[in-house]
């Protein structure tokens, strides 16, 4: 087993979820490959074998996309987030790229006060390590929530 | 301080959990050794020195039935539940084992959706690394619950 | 990256973490160094550049002290809190020393069994490695709140 690498990913995990926690959601698209896709899903819609997601983006300029709207909306200024992320289960991918499975549970903090549980599931993640700088990113990022009730305003990075 | 035993210790942990919250309950006793001890009980019960558990198995076989009668019951079907567990703090046992104590908490995801906190907790592990193939196996796992108000329903590893 | 670096600072939060959630609370000034500096803020007080905290202390004597406030008041007594601390994100400091930033999440159980979500925040410490014995511990640990509504018994360690 490799403990370099399995680091690697958790450390890359680590600082994702903290971008997000963090408000930094232009950092976000950066986590990712040029050509990263990303989508959310549920464990039901996995199940069924139904491969349509909530969201869905094949690149980083999507992403941009997304956190300009975001933005533009003040949706997420009302809200804080905090990710809690357990340890991946990495196995070998191909082109040398490794796969990671990682349960999550995700707070949310209403500009109340409020906390409550928001979010619980697993990624499924393509991980690149860049031949060039040695960092992870994700090739691919596939979030299925545990529950099949999503709330509408389902408008942060998870 | 050995990193490599220590990550041995949290990737069984991680697994384990994760069999647990894709609904592989199959796969579940076998992350214990043969004649591995498996029980449930309350922190107020290990300050008042109670040893009995409301849960107590003391073979694979014992554990195997469990998971049976679960299947039978359909209990498990209607929900799904998410661990996310901390570090492990380990310590040298006998025999050249492991002892691991870990804290965990459990959320529970209904059918309907709902989500909320189940169970939290501290997981007393002892754990022997097969002499033949390296793996990592429960000899006993101790699962002490923070709270004395207990699910009717207890009826899922944890 | 340091490997056994990271790794003992995942330690030192994993053990403080534990101390607390035992009960052991007469041993959580000793993770400090002698004049180790503990707050606890808010996020909307670190935006707004506020420097002051809810609970400030500039060395184990005052936090002994406090210590001894919460056994007197017995308030510790009716309550159980389990922490769950996500991978840290460290870096190099001054003086040989590391700063590490850790999302946590703690969950509070009462007497009765009520189990509620208690607080979400970031870990921002200072963490010194003694030149003597090894051992990591905090010169500074900031406690960041992600909520503003602090329960006025906010009493514990956190």
């Amino acid at each position: 087993m490799d403990f370099g690498l399995h680091f690697k990913v958790q450390d890359l995990l680590a600082r994702y979820a903290q971008a997000i926690d963090d408000d930094k959601l232009e950092a976000w698209p950066e986590f990712f490959v040029e050509h990263g896709r990303y989508r959310i899903t549920t464990a039901e819609n996995v199940a069924r074998g139904l491969p349509l997601g909530l969201i869905y983006a094949t690149s980083r300029a999507m992403l941009r996309d997304r956190v300009r709207a975001l933005r533009d909306a003040n949706v997420y200024e009302a809200q804080r987030y905090r990710h809690v992320i357990g340890a991946p289960i990495i196995r070998p991918a191909e082109d040398g790229n490794v796969r990671a499975r990682t349960g999550f549970i995700v707070v949310r903090i209403m500009h109340t006060g409020e906390t409550t549980l928001f979010a619980t599931g697993l990624y499924e993640d393509e991980i690149v390590i860049d031949a060039a700088d040695g960092e992870p990113r994700f090739a691919e990022k596939v979030v299925i929530l545990d529950s099949r009730q999503i709330d509408t305003l389902l408008a942060l990075p998870l």
